[in-house]
């Protein structure tokens, strides 16, 4: 199966249609395509061709959407690097990824070293060449890589192919609706799952997107309120942030407003009812880079009768319960769909990512008597803040490597602003000033990584095959 | 690639919702598909299975739709009988597709015998069987089979896979948009593909449909005005009557209102106009069982400037003309994408359908330059009359039988009411009353089919290999 070139196909059927909006600009479908043409053929020129594995390193802005969209043109398949990383972290998934080119913003020039470095500008500076685009594009075509961590403490690499996100768009279309009229507000980052496919449901559904360069709680709560837009991705701390901000503005939400959905972990319901006074549908839902977003959603009306749901999986796919779980049993949460990624690259290239099927999350959770879905440990003692996924494997990792630390734990803390946030318990060789420690993991990973408190202790709560307890750590809190 | 069971999906996620209402009763989807398994036990008992073949004949009342997801649920295929053929042509169906069993409605037990007959009230009387519906259909499962002719004359039975009814609801959704209240109209026939994609639409989007016994346009009228549906799908035929009825009886229609999809055959552009005065949006389409329906359509945007056009592909389909025919230029139209049949069952199961991946629909058309469709000449000398299909070919085989006609030629002739109706021109071995033959041909054929005119000539046009011109014979009307 195959399905025509999106774009090309777009520009075709809805070519006069607004695709783009940033700042006082837009773009037609027909606009936008043009200019990716134009683009791929700059970047053929420069020696990228479907064969080609890049890595994107982008803030939100037209002239990224415009390198992407080239991308897709091309056909060659795109890393997505998260800026936020420290440049260690992304330059293992450059190495990881084997990525012959890093494609990067002039603002993010300073990340990193590379030899395969080419900036946007020297794109738009490179000769065009005559770029036939393809008419088709297979669906197990592999659009975008994003790395997400685990138990090992080393990213994965994970394949979304063209049918993962098309069948993503269409299962939340058949959930939610679609119409001519849509514009989607993204103020999350286009290197995540949640970004991204803001951009793949625009040309899936011929849908409007309006992108800002980052999140703004007095823009959006604007924006919402003028009826320019019809849809928004949130997290937990932005749709505070938004509804903080229509209170004390008081702002009325246009009746163009149709839905904004919530992922990276439940929303409190104090603001699911603030929400439902704007007459804000929030759709909370549950998903992950190998699902290509959403997998399941909680409806609005069920929310208050479920509190700490994340309701029912879309059309196309299917929940369980590890070995067939009775109702309310708990165990892990195993996925099913055409939205699962056929599996990851480099380092975990070998690795199954199904089982007869069935996509095992790590994740444990029960579904209740009516099928509604409760997600009760995060995979790994994942840590979720502000949307953003922490493993601490990671972040312990890192701290074991500075010579004063000898163990090192890291667990999930409650925090009002941002859901979670690290906490990390060592245990010492040597004296080492807590500044210091905080100084080298800076060096290393993502300032949102970096632990909010660091306790030294004498020692670990461990299991009896020595793994550190980190669900005890929490306790210690 | 395979698929959620559509019956206990739609129950599970919007069990609540209303499915389907008929008069006064409605069904929400947890009850229809209650209904649905419980009948699918009493098939079961009576000796269908996931292996069995059964041809259906049927009216549009609950109690057809009933049968019709009982065998989705069980995964056997049905052959979708169109009720207004004589005995003569439905045997030739049930014979060609060997179906095992013909399940048949009450009012409609007197049109066949058959051995294998189970009337509707046979099933409710049979005794349930414990049966459990498949989690699962594959994509490639035969749902439907439809028979269509053509140029031989012998009607060929189309299959319609799960892939292909499911690829057809997303591409319309993509096209018009979908909500989650919508509720469509349904007056066109169930054994039709434009009456059975609405029940597949229904199943796939959790939509509501209103079915009626019949097309009557009062009640057509009065539904558009209360508010009650969202959509309807027409021929010009039905919506002139519809238009008429909301003139006559000076009624508005509601805002509720979203589109009408009009089939089998270009809409008269006065027939647009007085659409457009009722705000009602009308989206011309080109599409065959061969398609599981649309596949082109036309925008109201686009009506008038490009009057007689058929429009573009919907977002998963391509169009093209044979042999890559510059703009303006006329060949055959070939059609690809994932609506298009497999094949055919029966005395045609061997032909090929696609030609490297391409659907020869046996049209002849142009697209314009900027890539829209125009139908010029409907395949086989198609006549189109009231959004039936009616091949020359079929009736000329039966004049062929009567003893009296040596030479027959049918063409259509232009009819203010059905758009086109057939007419017939025949050469005599010996007088025959033109009564005579009407009625020759009552007992063979369908009455929608029986020519308007028979008019006895001397001679037929021929060209060089003999072939009747039927395109000269519309110029001796």
């Amino acid at each position: 199966m195959s399905y025509p070139n999106w774009l090309s196909q777009r520009a075709h059927l809805s070519g006069s249609r607004m695709a783009l909006s940033y700042g006082g600009q837009q773009w037609t479908f027909a606009e936008i395509n043009d200019i990716a043409a134009d683009y791929a053929g700059r970047l053929t020129s420069l020696g990228i061709s479907s064969e080609t594995r890049v890595a994107v390193l982008a803030k939100s802005h037209p002239e990224s959407v415009f390198v992407m969209y080239a991308c897709l043109h091309i056909g060659c398949e795109m890393v997505m690097l998260n800026e936020r990383l420290s440049a260690t972290e992304l330059e293992y998934q450059l190495q990881d990824s084997k990525a012959a080119y890093l494609l990067v913003d002039e603002e993010l020039q300073g990340k990193l070293d590379s030899s395969n470095k080419i900036s946007f500008s020297e794109i738009q500076n490179a000769s065009p060449s005559n770029f036939k685009p393809e008419e088709e594009w297979p669906e197990d075509r592999t659009i975008s890589i994003m790395y997400t961590s685990g138990t090992t403490g080393y990213p994965k690499g994970v394949r979304q192919t063209a049918g993962n996100h098309f069948s993503s768009a269409v299962s939340s279309a058949l959930n939610i609706g679609i119409a001519p009229g849509d514009v989607w507000l993204c103020v999350m980052p286009l290197f995540h799952i949640s970004g991204f496919s803001i951009l793949m449901r625009s040309l899936i559904y011929g849908m409007g997107v309006q992108l800002h360069p980052k999140f703004d709680p007095k823009i959006c709560a604007h924006e919402l309120s003028a009826g320019t837009v019809t849809h928004m991705s949130v997290v937990a701390v932005t749709l505070e942030r938004v509804l903080s901000e229509l209170e004390t503005a008081a702002l009325h939400v246009s009746a163009n407003f149709k839905a904004m959905l919530a992922g990276g972990g439940p929303v409190p319901i104090s603001y699911m009812e603030r929400a439902e006074k704007y007459g804000i549908s929030v759709l909370q839902t549950y998903g992950m880079t190998e699902t290509s977003s959403q997998t399941t959603t909680l409806q609005p009306a069920d929310a208050k009768r479920k509190i700490g749901s994340s309701g029912k999986p879309l059309f196309l796919y299917q929940i369980k319960i590890a070995e067939n779980a009775a109702p309310g049993e708990k165990a892990e949460i195993l996925i099913r769909g055409p939205q699962v990624t056929p599996g990851y690259i480099g380092k975990f290239a070998e690795r199954d990512v199904q089982e007869e099927g069935w996509f095992h999350t790590g994740d444990i959770g029960y579904l209740d008597e009516e099928g509604f879905l409760f997600v009760v440990d995060r995979r790994s003692d994942l840590i979720v803040s502000g949307g953003e996924n922490i493993y601490p494997a990671e972040i312990e990792k890192v701290l074991l490597g500075h010579p004063a630390v000898r163990e090192a734990g890291v667990c999930g803390m409650p925090d009002e602003q941002w859901g979670e946030v690290p906490a990390a318990f060592v245990v010492l060789h040597e004296e080492a000033a807590m500044e210091d420690l905080k100084a080298f993991l800076k060096s290393h990973i993502a300032g949102y990584k970096i632990p909010k408190v660091i306790r030294t202790v004498d020692s670990l709560p461990r299991n009896a095959s020595n793994k550190v307890l980190r669900r005890e750590l929490k306790s210690w809190l």
